[in-house]
């Protein structure tokens, strides 16, 4: 006798493509998967209360379901599928041995090209946006009954509406501005008491926040800025949840959090993973313990929730049409899961770029991450992109020391010194701030012509440039250093302000300058291809200069002098660079300068062109 | 018809072999050599007026002359001998091709077992000595008629008489102190106008300066240290010579010196050896670059020069029985040379120690140049010993710094687990202070219990521990940082000193304590090799304390307290250290301790054998 069983089909779009039986099974995960993937296996978590039972799926072609694996909750069963190459596109129908549940679930067709979709490179300019501070471009979703935290934009650490509509909006001036990569702070689902504005205590992993808008609107997103050249990257957060997400009420397996589900804080001492000294004691803190109570630190040892993480990256780069990953808290997850999850990712999409968020200047702990290194432990890791934190460092040391043999410029050249330590120095991605620090303006005392020479060095040095939104009109955080104001509103993306960055309407004199000296180093740097992935040989500092070369057969030469007064460059020392030509194009300006007698204005770049 | 040649035998002595012709042949290098060896080639470098000539080797058995090469004064001559395997001890008989010179070379037996000599370990402690400033032995060499410079102990830059008789004199307080290795800044012949007292402005390579002694003194030296246990370590600088070295004045070939003679300063720039980002231009001007006007810069890319500086070194090991090298100024010789160097001396001596001074905290750039590293360029390095200035730089800002996240032990912590860097982090030469950097006492501000706890962390840590002399007894430079201050007379080496280090007489009660507290550490890591190569876990700072464990059976907890305050130790960390063990004994006061309830007291260690 075959029971009755009430099914309703509730949505077949693609931001929510799953049908699931009434008022039963709660979430289905991955929403939906593709045909054609490289990795034939699934493993789909079914939440729905009593879901710790068989499972069955009706006949499909090419599917098989291969064995049913529980936690220790009742109300979990993950579902391990293989789709073979020969599956089609199609819904799977799949239903639990006591008939309580019954669901349908997606196939889809892969786009063209996905699997060979080149990530963000040297080209590239990545634009970092923290979306609830860019821009407010609908109103109405400001404020929800349904989240728990409402908008108060005259709080620093509240919601401010900027939204991915904002975004949209705004993706010309981005274009205009000359940026190719937008990476963009989380925007998925933070339904949080407070502070849920930065983005990083997701409570589903699957949605956006409908403070952002939706799902549907992040693939437009993606969509059209694509169409204005500019990849997608989406900030990964695999290290933790926020403790409102639904599995802190009815865990999975009672391992599923570090610590038990019990708040114990990390140490922070990121060194402990390499250091073949630590202590069991100081690797278990590291690693387990938690950033903030209300951030769950996630026990990726579990291979539910390895598979989970894993298939959650890959469904946001087939759903989005992804460009890249910018990964938090990088070397907090464990490694061995970081290893599997990087390894899974780039099997699929071997072109694909993923940047790592390592704070530490000791170059050492950073190449251990990047792929291709030789680790003396064996380990291998398979993280292409390392954030370059010791270039920032020194950057800023470098403009704010006054010149000696041991400060100043010599910080800079000593971090660059680094690289041979790199697998890849080329893919370092570097930046004077972002969202977790201090303006790089406010952080240079607010020196307007400092803040420029920084600008130059990051968009002609080696590696991946990264500018935080509103460096480019000088957005400053004064005295304070709280993240609130740090992560400021963009003039022009909000109500009732004075300035608008978007038209120049309002800007300070000094802000337009800036914005129009960033531009003209991105146009800049993207017409010259030596500026993007040409070789790099750099000269000690000298008389309050440090310069520079990139690129082999036309090289340019860059010169930054941070000091207060004109000067004649001493040219002998760039022989090497100069080979006999005579004279060369400034980039900046386009005036032809000839070799022989070079000057440089007070705290001024020269760009150049052999 | 036979010439008649004028030859007499001047000397016979192993400190001086070679038998000369009459006034005429003015140097013949090396001194000798020996049968046996494992490179059977030797380059003899003859300098006498007119030796640019063809040489003949009077028949011996196993000995051939295979060719004579010169450069480009007429003064010089590179004779090329092999000497078999069948080669007996004996004379050889060498002449010119015009007759005018002849002399006798003398090939002497190998010492039993040399060149299986096991050089310095992680099983000592070397104590440095800067000879001219420990013990004034012989008062009749202070001053010589044919030296340039005099005594005079009154000027902190001038030579105070100290000499080898003054340490052969004080080996027994050595030997109670409880050290196994002795090195001295150069004895060599260092016969220039001013400060000559250092050592490091070498005028012979082959001669201990008469003011120090002589050549036979220097290996009655090595005789009565290893009589009582001690080892003897040389400090090679095969970097510069003296500006009044002969060479000076007549350049063997005109590239010989770099820079063609004439002073360019060094750089210092030490990253651009490994930087591959590097300008030929800064390549040049580090390594072929000065220190200063009085050390002529060699050009070891001189084959000649190579040759001559590698038998320089095998030759004092084989003549004075060393025990190991210590080499100046490390990375500013040529890269490729240094291969060459240590491969040779290495291929006679494989179990032989060097240690190289790569001043630097850097370990990416420390760990390139130790032997097993695998270098990305490729580059191959046999240097066993790096000095651990990282440690050394840690030590002291721990010590100084109040304790906070990132402050005080945090240094120590970071700067130890920087070991996975290297291929031998046992192999690192630690040191709280040497010749070249006030002395611990005064870079710790005079501050007696916190140079006990860094001489505690000394000599329990990872690594071979060294101490300069003097830092027992609380040698200070006050505030002055003069390097004639810091390499201050020891008390009890010179006359009118009211102190005796050696007797203990007129020391200050906390001068008497440190010298008691550091006999006592070094019994008792004599006698226990857990604190000389046992395996090393070490736990993140915690309450103002940085604890470790030595050796993997029966460790020693080592903890360091540097608060004001007695505190009672929170032992729970220590769990995987402890295994179960409920007491301990405590080593410096021999008490046993409860485990259960640990008590430090202020600003004190405690070294808990589980």
């Amino acid at each position: 006798m075959r029971k009755s069983i009430n099914t309703i089909l509730i949505s077949m779009l693609l931001c929510s493509p799953v049908t699931f039986a009434f008022d039963s099974v709660r979430r289905v995960e991955p929403l939906n998967w593709w045909v054609g993937m490289s990795n034939p296996k699934l493993q789909i978590m079914v939440t729905a209360p009593g879901a710790k039972q068989s499972w069955a799926l009706k006949r499909y072609d090419g599917v098989t379901l291969e064995s049913v694996e529980f936690g220790d909750s009742p109300n979990y069963a993950f579902i391990n599928l293989n789709i073979s190459e020969k599956a089609k596109p199609g819904e799977l129908e799949l239903s639990s041995n006591d008939d309580k549940y019954r669901f349908y679930y997606t196939l889809s067709a892969r786009a063209k090209g996905s699997a060979d979709r080149e990530g963000f490179s040297t080209k590239d300019v990545i634009y970092l946006i923290t979306p609830d501070r860019f821009a407010n471009g609908d109103e109405h979703n400001d404020s929800l009954p349904t989240m728990k935290e409402k908008a108060d934009p005259t709080f620093r650490g509240g919601r401010h509406g900027g939204d991915l509509a904002g975004v949209i909006t705004h993706l010309d001036y981005l274009q205009k501005l000359g940026v190719s990569q937008l990476w963009l702070t989380p925007a998925l689902l933070n339904d949080m008491e407070t502070y849920s504005y930065h983005g990083y205590s997701i409570t589903d992993l699957y949605q956006v926040d409908p403070r952002m808008g939706d799902n549907s609107l992040y693939k437009t997103l993606s969509v059209e800025a694509k169409a204005r050249g500019i990849g997608l990257i989406m900030d990964m957060v695999p290290n933790h949840i926020g403790s409102e997400h639904p599995w802190m009420n009815d865990l999975p397996t009672q391992d599923w959090i570090n610590y038990k589900g019990q708040f114990v804080g990390t140490s922070h001492a990121r060194q402990t993973v390499q250091d073949t000294h630590a202590s069991e004691f100081d690797k278990k803190r590291f690693t387990d313990g938690w950033f903030v109570p209300t951030m769950p630190d996630m026990n990726q040892r579990v291979s539910f929730l390895g598979n989970y993480l894993t298939q959650n990256a890959i469904w946001w780069i087939e759903f989005a049409d992804l460009s890249g990953f910018r990964v938090d808290t990088f070397p907090y997850s464990d490694k061995t899961f970081l290893q599997f999850w990087l390894k899974s990712i780039l099997a699929e999409y071997p072109n694909f770029n993923i940047v790592g968020e390592e704070w530490t200047s000791e170059a050492g702990i950073s190449a251990y991450w990047q792929k291709g290194h030789q680790n003396k432990d064996g380990y291998e890791s398979y993280l292409p992109t390392m954030m370059d934190f010791s270039l920032q460092q020194a950057l800023v040391k470098a403009l704010n020391e006054e010149e000696n043999w041991n400060t100043g410029w010599i910080h800079v050249y000593q971090s660059i010194a680094k690289d041979f330590q790199f697998a890849d120095p080329n893919h370092l991605l570097i930046f004077g701030d972002n969202h977790d620090m201090s303006r790089i303006y406010t952080q240079l005392h607010q020196n307007v012509k400092n803040t420029k020479l920084a600008m130059t060095l990051l968009l002609t040095m080696r590696g991946i440039p990264q500018l935080y939104y509103g460096t480019e009109v000088l957005l400053d955080n004064g005295e304070s250093d709280d993240h609130g104001d740090i992560r400021i509103d963009f003039p022009g993306g909000f109500k009732n302000q004075q300035a608008n960055a978007f038209t120049g309407e309002g800007l300070s004199r000094e802000q337009r300058e800036m914005q129009l000296y960033t531009e003209k180093l991105l146009e800049i740097r993207n017409n010259y291809p030596a500026l993007q992935n040409g070789g790099l040989i750099h000269f000690s500092p000298f008389d309050e200069m440090y310069a520079y070369a990139r690129g082999d057969e036309h090289p340019i030469l860059i010169i930054l002098n941070k000091g207060n007064v004109q000067k004649t460059v001493d040219m002998n020392r760039f022989a090497e660079i100069i080979r006999g030509k005579v004279s060369a194009t400034e980039l900046l300006s386009g005036q032809k300068y000839e070799l022989e007698n070079v000057m440089i204005g007070a705290k001024s770049a020269l760009l150049l062109a052999l």
